[in-house]
């Protein structure tokens, strides 16, 4: 189970050492996390990449193949990505920017979040390693995609996830055929027991044993809003955090970016985006830690509830490094980002999504970001995927239905109206 | 309320009086459906059509603007469309096809449905007839469509829907900040209120005053059919149907390139799907009606839940035109018909879709369509949106969960797969 690569390979953060290509997430020798390390010099002397190299190429993930542990001879299967990035004109007049754009992956290819991107990538892998059954330990999303992307590619799937996941988000599992197992625990509990799975039924669980080439997968997402934004670096970005990977590989996107000579340096600031309910990472920025401090998660933000991040230190110290910033909202606060988003820019993401906005906009609100900088939001998942956390806040759910008549109609329409505006005055 | 254009207006079917464009879905003279008609001479000679001028456009539908009744000026403000168009070997092997295609609109941008096409048309036109309230009568998709793109373009916007619609549905309507008012009633006693109600109130509905402008936009899905086959047209197209105008416009848009010289032309054979529990178009193809006779729907297939479907009599005639066909299926099929899919294509849809891929099936089965023709199944919207319709088919929803020990794991996969022969034993 493994393969030779010229240009790419695992490498310890830590000691160096490198390990060519197998289904392996850490150092042997000093049990630091691993890395894929490019030779971009031998890469450019194949086949440089240009910026037209990388446009002549497909409009999906793959016209960045060059940059990613894609092994020789894949053919890509799906088109995964180049997901919208919209100017939000109408949510930073609310939120006091004038320069915020969002990156829109709740509608990302083919199951409605980032984590296709990653899934893609790992999958690829776990195909060339040869294993037969894949796998994760997932907050919802990652189960989506493993699950829909695993029954395409005819590989079994076998996906574990905390109990008291969304029901959209297990059906969303279900329906792909794939082996759905609810664990009585939270994240943790349920990422420790797919490290011991794998390792006892050689199986490819694709944020354990093929973790550096799934995590390589989220740097697309940099790609794109550089490319998108006329191959150039925004300011700032904002970015919600589970284990904190994603935000890092957008970092690690531009600054290859930037060795490649396809943008100009700049310094681009990182800014974390996590739910109060489960926020070690951003606790951790907030007080200049070096570590994380684990917490038993409770938030309505389920898909981004792990309380021992295993990128966490490294964000944190990222975070600060760029000279962004962290923070975390309640869960009241996630709901009415929901809102803000789909009333301002007509996209409705989950909860994760409600987060980063809420985030986004305290964060205008402090002058952590100035109006004129150019931000982009990392909006990640999709909305009907956690309606519950919506529920509550629509009495019309329930509210009567109309005789299809138009002077019931006028009636009611009245009544609607007449119910805002009192709102509007009870709430002064 | 009208404006001016050299290269298209508003066209009598039957009497082929002309009205320039403005708010007017109906002839005034012989009450016929009006269309939009186009002046392709004076078109190619403003900017000629060519497959290069549209590959340099955006990756979205605004690349076929010159063939859309788009207003002069109009910014282009969502990247619509532009969805994957897959080839099904998995599926095709399930049913006998070796040709087949799937074209995903359940993953279209931003609203999961390919309702977002004749949307983003239509509304283009509000803004320029100057409404400033928006609406429409919906099925569901329509509803979640014209509520986020009013959103984002500051319209306001007032739904109509019949009051048994689905919770994912009636809910990412309402989080836009729509006004949505449940009809007690089905689909066509709602879409006659709002003919009564765009006369009342001077309100741009999408699908009554504007239903011309409207309906073109479903044009885009042709467009990008042939463009996604390498301009060619396909031997077959299998496409749901509710009020009959998608199914419609597809065959227009193949006709228009074949006009324009874009594609070869070539017979394309049109096959329709619906419900049994609301079959109208089907069941006059079926008899050979010219006409419709109106039915009371009953299926869980709601957004296609359209007994009295306006284009239905001109759908029927032309799918026996093209020598095609129409069948629909059971709600019990339409359920199979989404987990099929799933399972073998990772694609997630909503009902409709259930009954796409089961008539395919059925099509397939009696030898209508032959294995080695190129088929084009047209997916149309997204499974989260109708997740009641799966619930009972897993138990496993609300299956016990599992302590978090290795042990534990090993006995209840055991378990899991036990069940799973044992099922497949009394199956036999
Ligand atoms: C919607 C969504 N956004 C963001 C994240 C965070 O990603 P990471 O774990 O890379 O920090 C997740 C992780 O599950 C997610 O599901
Ligand atoms: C998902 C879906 N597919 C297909 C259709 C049918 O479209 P048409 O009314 O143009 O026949 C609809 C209409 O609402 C729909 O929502
Ligand atoms: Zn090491
Ligand atoms: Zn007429």
């Amino acid at each position: 189970m493994e393969y030779s690569c010229q240009t790419y390979q695992l490498k310890c953060n830590e000691c160096g050492r490198t390990y060519g290509n197998r289904p392996l997430s850490g150092c042997p020798e000093c049990l630091a996390p691993l890395e894929i390390h490019y030779d971009f010099e031998a890469i450019q002397k194949q086949t440089p990449i240009t910026r037209q190299s990388i446009q002549n190429g497909p409009h999906n993930i793959w016209r960045y193949a060059a940059m990613l542990p894609i092994p020789e001879g894949f053919e890509p299967d799906l088109p995964v990505g180049f997901t919208p990035l919209i100017r939000a004109k109408n949510l930073g007049k609310r939120i006091g920017a004038s320069n915020l754009y969002v990156k829109n992956d709740s509608v990302c290819f083919p199951t409605l979040s980032f984590k296709d991107r990653v899934v893609s990538v790992a999958l690829a892998n776990a195909q060339k390693f040869g294993f037969k059954t894949v796998g994760c330990s997932s907050t919802g999303n990652l189960a989506n995609s493993v699950a829909a992307q695993a029954a395409r590619l005819g590989l079994d799937a076998c996906i574990l996830v905390p109990a008291d996941l969304e029901p959209a988000k297990i059906l969303n599992t279900l329906v792909y055929g794939a082996r759905l197992v609810r664990i009585d625990g939270n994240y943790d509990h349920v990422n420790r027991l797919c490290t011991q799975i794998a390792d006892e039924y050689a199986w490819g669980f694709v944020n354990v044993n093929l973790r550096p080439y799934y995590a390589e997968g989220s740097k697309t997402q940099g790609y794109e809003i550089a490319e998108q934004l006329g191959w150039r670096l925004p300011d700032n970005v904002v970015c919600p955090m589970a284990g904190g990977s994603l935000i890092r590989k957008i970092r690690k996107a531009f600054n290859e970016l930037i060795a490649l000579g396809l943008v100009e340096d700049k310094p681009v600031r990182f800014f974390g985006a996590q739910a109060t309910g489960c926020s070690p990472i951003s606790q951790s920025v907030r007080q200049g830690w070096d570590y994380i401090e684990p917490q038993r998660p409770n938030t309505i933000a389920r898909s981004l509830a792990i309380g021992n991040p295993a990128d966490g230190p490294a964000a944190s110290k990222m975070i600060r490094a760029t000279g962004g910033w962290a923070e975390d909202v309640s869960d009241v606060e996630v709901v009415s980002g929901m809102q803000e988003l789909a009333e301002s820019e007509g996209i409705f993401t989950e909860t994760a999504g409600g987060v980063t906005t809420a985030v986004t906009a305290r964060l205008y609100a402090q002058g952590r970001i100035s109006p004129d900088e150019t931000t982009v939001v990392c909006i990640t998942g999709n909305g009907l995927k956690t309606t519950d956390a919506l529920v509550g806040r629509f009495d019309h759910l329930d509210a009567r239905a109309v005789r299809p008549r138009l002077s019931d109609f006028a009636d009611y329409l009245r009544e609607l109206d007449g119910v805002t505006e009192n709102e509007l005055v009870a709430a002064d």
